[in-house]
């Protein structure tokens, strides 16, 4: 799976993706994440990105220009399945909308800055607007990350056994149950019993109603 | 305002934390942002921060003991407002809490990784349980530059008049309405002719029913 995210902030996204999974992800030759420079297809020799907005008022506005160069180069390098654009007004990111994503081949995903984009890049490139939740960033960079992340780890042999996105929350119904490691006693504050007992019938009965337990004190409305 | 954030992958955060806003409200003295590194609190030579969960099951867990080091070494240097745990089952984060948490002075936020961490350090130490949006990532770490990039925005002094995060989505009721820059005509696709009229009143109004239509289809929740 390929992704190439455009940004005039390159350097922002280079340790989120030289890290963790998405690292071990690009190793394997199961991702590959490539992030161009929109400056690089800027028209003028200060090479800005940016203008003031028709009709006055504050900020600026990433113009249609170097975005629509550097899309029509990558598109005619190969079909996309999708050129996405993270934007708070966009559909809210959920497990299912990555679950969606993990299967496409070619993913393009364009990060706004400053007050907004030129419109009609939106209207005419744009086939998809995620928004990673309700809360204003300073530009598309970090929820970019965000969907690489969740869609990622999704992929087919990038998780192994041990750490399997099948066993994570949103995947089933309910929220993961409380979990503990060593030591069982920490300065009086104990591991349940129950997790120490070697029954895995009740061990797995608890887990479950612990779950159960959460997800109506958290969030019921996973359970409507 | 500081920041301190406790992961076992500190470097994911580099880059994140030294480009654009984030760099700047640094270098006004307006944000201090301090990544910790767990291992350094780990107690055996490995440095290892993570075990088998006690009942069995997949994945590993982050230990109680290098995490209760770090906090306590930290809450005995200064109080701290919130101590923010990072994951998908907390409250979501949205604009007004945002807000909220932009007015504080010291915080404190632990990313988990691999299965989950102890749930005694939730219990014991965590004042705050955060989620970024219905989805799973690989850990706590984008998250946690996500809280940091939309409190510290907020904060005054952080942004000019230009970018004011008081026009931000959200902040209103309302969606932003399209924007547009220059050229006027892009391959025939032309700038909305009302915009380029001149006439304040009748941009002003355009620009409100714009906002109001676009959150009718795209979130008439925000409506209600």
């Amino acid at each position: 799976m390929r992704f190439d995210i455009i940004t005039v902030l390159p350097g922002l996204l280079e340790s989120p993706f030289a890290h963790s999974i998405l690292q071990r992800a690009q190793n394997k030759g199961k991702a590959e994440i490539i992030v161009h420079n929109l400056r690089e297809y800027a028209h003028n020799k200060q090479k800005s990105v940016d203008d003031y907005p028709y009709g006055g008022g504050s900020g600026m506005v990433m113009q249609i220009e170097p975005f629509a160069k550097c899309i029509e180069k990558l598109k005619a390098e190969r079909d996309y399945d999708e050129i996405i654009f993270m934007t708070p007004d966009g559909v809210t990111l959920n497990q299912s909308a990555a679950n969606e994503l993990s299967s496409k081949k070619n993913i393009m995903i364009l990060c706004g800055h400053y007050k907004g984009i030129d419109q009609r890049i939106r209207d005419i490139f744009v086939t998809r607007e995620i928004s990673v939740g309700d809360y204003v960033l300073s530009g598309g960079e970090l929820p970019a990350a965000i969907v690489v992340d969740a869609v990622v780890r999704l992929i087919p042999g990038v998780l192994n056994d041990e750490t399997s996105a099948l066993s994570d929350s949103f995947q089933g119904e309910l929220l993961d149950a409380p979990v503990y490691s060593r030591p069982a006693d920490w300065n009086g504050h104990k591991v349940p019993a129950i997790l120490l007992s070697g029954d895995q019938t009740k061990i797995e009965n608890w887990r479950h109603d612990e779950a159960l337990k959460r997800t109506q004190e958290r969030r019921p409305d996973l359970l409507e």
